[in-house]
């Protein structure tokens, strides 16, 4: 089998849900970290970056783009998205909820010190409001209609790899908030 | 077969791609307009919004929320999500270097008008020199690839779907721009 490559920066990012999920499925990657400009410039011209972008992953003989485009096929590969459409419906719905949350800290980059704290405090509300009550409810729920073992793993990865990506610092906070703590 | 339910406002937004899957699909449905706040608390408080959300949808028994999730499970009970896992992973990269594009859009109502007019100068430059060209080549190429008249529909409403989600003056403005128009 050919080998899985990872083309990205040295650093967690968008990557690292796609390093979680290869773990999981027990595959063997080898990474390629893009430490100079000229390494992306040369995928770039080699057109090996669909939009220009990181992360690429190479596997199957596809360079694959888009962090979800990956997730999703290593997740429907390795049967780790379901065990039918239904599943796979609950799967897509919670982990698009949690990218919805992470959508919401976009914007912080750009904001001025008096709007980055108003919209904290308004991402800090959804939070512990609407999107992490539902997280601390559902995989039991869900875990206890699935009888395999393989459904098991392949919730709590969906739902850990999107809190990993989320800043560490605020969602600890939140998650603080959400439990009363 | 139970009838499917679109709950949603009045208006195209984030439901308009699923009427048009839907469409696709040769799926009936109904729809259930909210056109009053006591019909939006009324889901909420029968616990049909998982996130608090819309659009929703009633289908094989389940209330779905989160468009990608009610679009993945649609495309796949539908035969329009590819023939196969590589299939899947090429139309779930095309549709997610879309919905790239479309964030670029989400902060437009928050910036002021300075802002705004540098704001739109970057999404159009991104627009017509990463994301619009890779859409004027893929589906031909990907076209060519396909042996049956199925895959052919698959790729086209992926496509379009987020096309039309755009704000259509801003959009149109861009492919006359990456067209040379």
């Amino acid at each position: 089998m050919a080998k899985v490559v990872l083309h990205y920066f040295n650093g967690r990012g968008r990557m690292e849900t796609i390093r979680w999920l290869l773990a999981v499925a027990g595959v063997e990657f080898e990474e390629e970290f893009i430490t100079a400009p000229h390494k992306y410039e040369k995928l770039v011209s080699d057109g090996d970056l669909v939009f220009g972008q990181l992360p690429m992953v190479e596997i199957d003989g596809m360079k694959l783009v888009q962090t979800k485009a990956i997730l999703n096929y290593i997740a429907g590969k390795y049967n780790l998205y379901g065990k039918d459409l239904k599943q796979r419906a609950m799967i897509d719905m919670y982990s698009e909820g949690l990218r919805d949350l992470m959508e919401q800290f976009l914007v912080l980059c750009i904001l001025s010190p008096a709007e980055l704290k108003t919209r904290l405090e308004n991402i800090q509300a959804k939070a512990t409001g609407r999107y992490l009550p539902v997280y601390s409810v559902a995989p039991s729920t869900l875990l206890m209609t699935s009888s395999a073992v393989q459904t098991s793993i392949c919730w709590r990865p969906q739902l850990c790899w999107r809190r990993n990506s989320l800043r560490f610092s605020q969602i600890s906070q939140m998650l603080r908030l959400s439990r009363g703590g």
